[in-house]
């Protein structure tokens, strides 16, 4: 019985690695322990944590490691909490795997910690390139990782490129599809009642924008300007809209000031704004928009699966594959208000498997039940 | 001017950057900042910092990060408090680059400070490959780095192989050998006066041996048999030897009580026991010494330039380059001695510069006054 | 030429420690060095580290340590990464002394910290009696230093009483109370402009009431209850309000939370809400309002000098000294609005010295130029 | 049934709480838990967590907290360390009360995450007064415990002086006199085969001297002095002696470095050193000595209990409570040796109860099982 233990550090780790929960948990020869941390624990940020449980999954243990600053400073200090946290746990868990998702900054304290202390390390979504700071991260793991689960074929080739060993590659797709596939993704007004935030009820059986927009790590210093951008745009495109706070990285709090500020000033009556949704809620929003607006990976990654038009904007998903609902825009009101009124025209795209088949948390479940585990990796080259 | 801030956090790390130091202090256009930490500050691994002191170089910031244990578990957990350490600095000294060497498990929280804070990150001695736990750390610091200084030819192809982009890559040779060319090697036995050590006085004019084995850190458990077959060999060559203690990886403390047990038992009366030497002080002892035996990774890299016989022992130099020097054995005193003997029979080899030609501290110095720092890097392929 | 370090954790800190830092700077003795950190860094928190250089200290080290949380894990663990992070400080500054304020949380840290590092410690603000988890820290703090300086005769005595040596308790008055005598405290209408906040701007030559109200941390779970009381007394004498958020203790977020559904709720036209002021604009909020209601330490402190009439909210200033000038309730909305009425009523009282004469911040350099330094203390029975 | 947490962090802290342990494990109203850290996992202090679970008690959570140094800086980290690592666990554990003992530096850790947390804290062995940095420690953590259980009437009534409630304070005695009652105290000398260390097999039903001499910490740069003078007095009088290595305090790698130096030149060859004995074995050693010489605490508590003559040297035990059974000398080579001769000549004294009458454990765990536990604790004056 193998003990594969999922360090969770955000609500966007958790939409991603849902359905490989649900599957290691419920395969005959795995056992999940399940470490939940950082931003997944607070409240500004959704309290993924909540969901989580709500879900069904209780934490074996949680970790309080974001360093308040919100800047470069403070991320790097945080992921080195999450460094002197994780070993106290691995060491009293002892998992025979350790499980880490994608890329965002303090999850290398999860690829350091296991590494280190001789545990295998897993870890899904590795060899996608989009351009930020995020890529280094997430190479840095692949480095480290001795067992990969990418979710294209793609990114399964540059992993090898990257003198990984063939054998530990695993070609799985991103189990963040599989929720698409499991769920009914009509939608109803229930919405407003299940999650408040602020702003009007809007009616959601009309056509609406999803917002969601991120600060870019290694631009946060213009992280107000570029919000401002975007505000302006949907401002003047005057469709009902669902917008969604940013996450936890450095910037964060300039782009929740811009959003206030222009809240203040403006009183925008047909946007809400909201903090968080569920996995298959956000799944239920973002299909049934007329247009999903910003530069979260998922419009690229659900988005393709789904068919949603998509509006990216700025340099976030640089480098990210992405199929033919998405059209690119930069840190400019008029274009992306151009590039708004031609998705919300074309309407729904056909659903693209590129990111997955909506059966890769089994595929994941079963290949770490089964697979060689050695922490002893060669490079190939 | 270019502020250059160097980061050395261990007694190898020093010897290893030490004329690269000196060529940045000394360069016009750059300013020299010098963080000195980890083993590098604790008299048990020979005090480092009071070495660096007495070069001429004064440390600007300190930093206790070693957790005692020497395990795994606190080798994970005093990266994440260099981790938690060094963004503080780095905000107090401002630097507009970061230099980090090699491979040690510690130094990985040099290269994600300074990448997550948007400094541009140098890395000396990427690229190589030598089947340890290292590796997994010095890859992944190149999948960090934004300059990379490797010390050889196949080391720089491998590093572009990873996807890293040409322009950033540069050939300069290890400046570890810039030591060797420019220090007088004749050796004398004032080193008994100067480091103390235990064990008898031995007359280094005569043939000696030299034995530096490190624990192996995802072998570490054993450790102890690993070293008793070296002691064995040795014990029975009954040639006079000097023992250098091993550095603070997991195991260490394994390997330092298997030599105790060892020195309590059979009191060998033809080895003396150091903690350490100067850089100098040290290519002389291994310069002058009819074989040198262990697994350290000098006498595959200073050895090639000294042409000093070697027996390397075990997995931890697999996959590193090595010249004609070089006889590779495995944990096991028979094998070892035999090597011992057909070494010191074989005599001085001939210089090889495939680690270095003795001029690459300037080329770095020279390289960080002039390249593009830019943070943004992108994967080639 | 005795340096001495200040660490300011906050920017109720620096209110009380103003005058102070200015005279140790100012002193042909002393040197003044200058350590920010904690929410004195954060935006959030009003950026006291703005003011502070605005005021022309610039800080020698900045570190950051707020773990995001707001409970009673985070305020621990928070205060164990001052501990981490100050030492390093230290050991750079080379302090003689290392001056303390008050008794939030954080600051144990630094008590400890230079303790243990074998420099004496001052404190500010010893042996005084409040009731709420504080007076543990306080104490507590008061049994590691070496230098006392309470602000009242009985805080003085109480100090004694624990055992400190009398030649040690120098009862100086709070350097607070220094700003109220220096500063001219007329108010005008500018500091909506200064500070911005939300909601309207108030005529602050009319009748206003001030509200400071902060988390208890061992009710904190009561947090949104308590703060709904005081809102309600509020918004029902409809007299123009200028409120202060609440400081980083465990609970604030709930009582930000219920400040916003109340805003969202009632939407009160007349009250505005700000971040923070610097100290000298809050001497001055203070000294022009007709009452200041909640539970701050300054409505008793300041208060008392200023003669402002104020109703103190529930358990956080128990058996802190005070003068004629406050009116004490529970959390009850009726007997909140009831005794807003009375000190409306009242108008000023009569200034009132218990906690200082204006003069303490040059006693205390004063002091610290010329007292002994010695870390070898007794109990005295 | 109340959940206790005992915090043990040294070797030392074992041996005083050991048969509470025992108590608390037994009691019908009573769940233990149990948290192993600092030097209490470290081979080099004598691995006290092997001697914990041979005594059949599992460690719910083991913490590494030890920063390498052996330095007043290198001591406050590591207390923020402990600070850091507590509070996730005592999140999860979720005691209903935090059990800490004595005085150590780390300790203080223990005591500030639990009042933080609003855990009830318990202290054994408040109230003491010995003239070092331990007091500071010992009376801090007092003013934040909300239970004490001094072992001496009159460190009860010091408690009382400080302030603390007078229904919060019992007088237990001294758990580690239980000890001294429970076990058989004749000697063997499979101490020799059990412990190892270095030097010559002693017979111990002749005479010998038991020698124990820790840092001060706050004289810790005339450790190696000091030390000096103790050795050769040992070394003049020439009787058959059992030398314990010092604790991790700073300085302890001095006293260390004195020791082995005085090996190295003299060569005693009647002096045997070990690293740490059970508990039952060091009370056997002391009760079977001719003379216990140094500065450790336990000639002073447990002497007085086995009435062992005891030569106290120098500052660290100033102020505690002794029996007849000592006398003190300065660091002074002849007045030790000469106290020496006397107590060897003197013999045996009269068993004393000054410190406990050896059922302490018991009565702590029943005091625990039924006290109130009441977080808001009010000064008394």
């Amino acid at each position: 019985m193998r003990k594969v233990c999922v360090v969770v550090l955000s609500r966007a780790n958790y939409g991603r690695i849902k359905s490989a929960l649900r599957a290691i948990r419920d395969h005959p020869d795995l056992e999940l322990q399940l470490v939940v941390g950082a931003s997944a624990l607070l409240e500004k940020y959704g309290s993924a944590v909540d969901i989580i449980r709500k879900d069904g999954f209780e934490p074996d243990a949680r970790i309080h490691i974001i360093i308040e600053g919100e800047n470069p400073t403070t991320m790097a200090k945080s992921t080195g909490l999450g460094l002197l946290e994780l070993p106290t746990i691995f060491e009293s868990l002892r998992p025979d795997v350790v499980l880490t998702v994608a890329d965002r900054f303090e999850t290398i304290s999860t690829a350091i910690a296991a590494t280190y202390m001789n545990i295998p390390l897993a870890h899904v979504q590795g060899g996608e390139i989009t351009g930020s700071i995020d890529d280094s991260v997430r190479h840095a793991v692949t480095k480290l990782a001795h067992v990969h689960f990418p979710a294209t074929k793609l990114s399964g080739e540059r992993i090898i490129r990257m003198g990984e060993e063939p054998g530990r590659v695993h070609v799985t797709g991103d189990p963040a599809m599989d929720i698409l596939a499991e769920t009914s993704l009509e939608i109803d007004n229930d919405l407003f009642k299940r999650y408040g935030g602020v702003g009007p009820t809007l009616n959601l059986k009309k056509p609406y924008l999803l917002v969601v927009q991120h600060p870019v790590t290694n631009e946060y210093e213009n992280a107000l300007a570029q919000i401002n951008e975007t505000l302006h745009a949907v401002y003047d495109f005057k469709m009902p809209t669902i917008w969604l706070w940013p996450n936890v990285d450095a910037g964060s709090d300039r782009i929740s000031k811009g959003i206030r500020m222009f809240r203040e000033k403006y009183g925008p009556d047909f946007i809400h704004f909201f903090k968080n949704f569920s996995v298959e809620d956000y799944a239920r929003v973002m299909n049934n928009s007329a247009c999903v607006v910003g530069n979260t990976s998922s419009s690229l990654r659900e988005g393709a699966f789904l068919g949603a038009p998509t509006v990216n904007i700025g340099s976030r998903q640089n480098g990210r594959e992405r199929g033919a609902n998405v059209i690119d825009v930069g840190y400019d009101r008029n274009a992306i208000l151009a590039a708004i009124s031609r998705q919300v025209e074309h309407g729904r795209y056909e659903s693209d498997h590129l990111y997955g088949d909506g059966k890769s948390g089994k595929r994941i479940a079963d290949i770490l039940a089964t697979c060689e585990l050695n922490v002893k990796k060669r490079m190939t080259y």
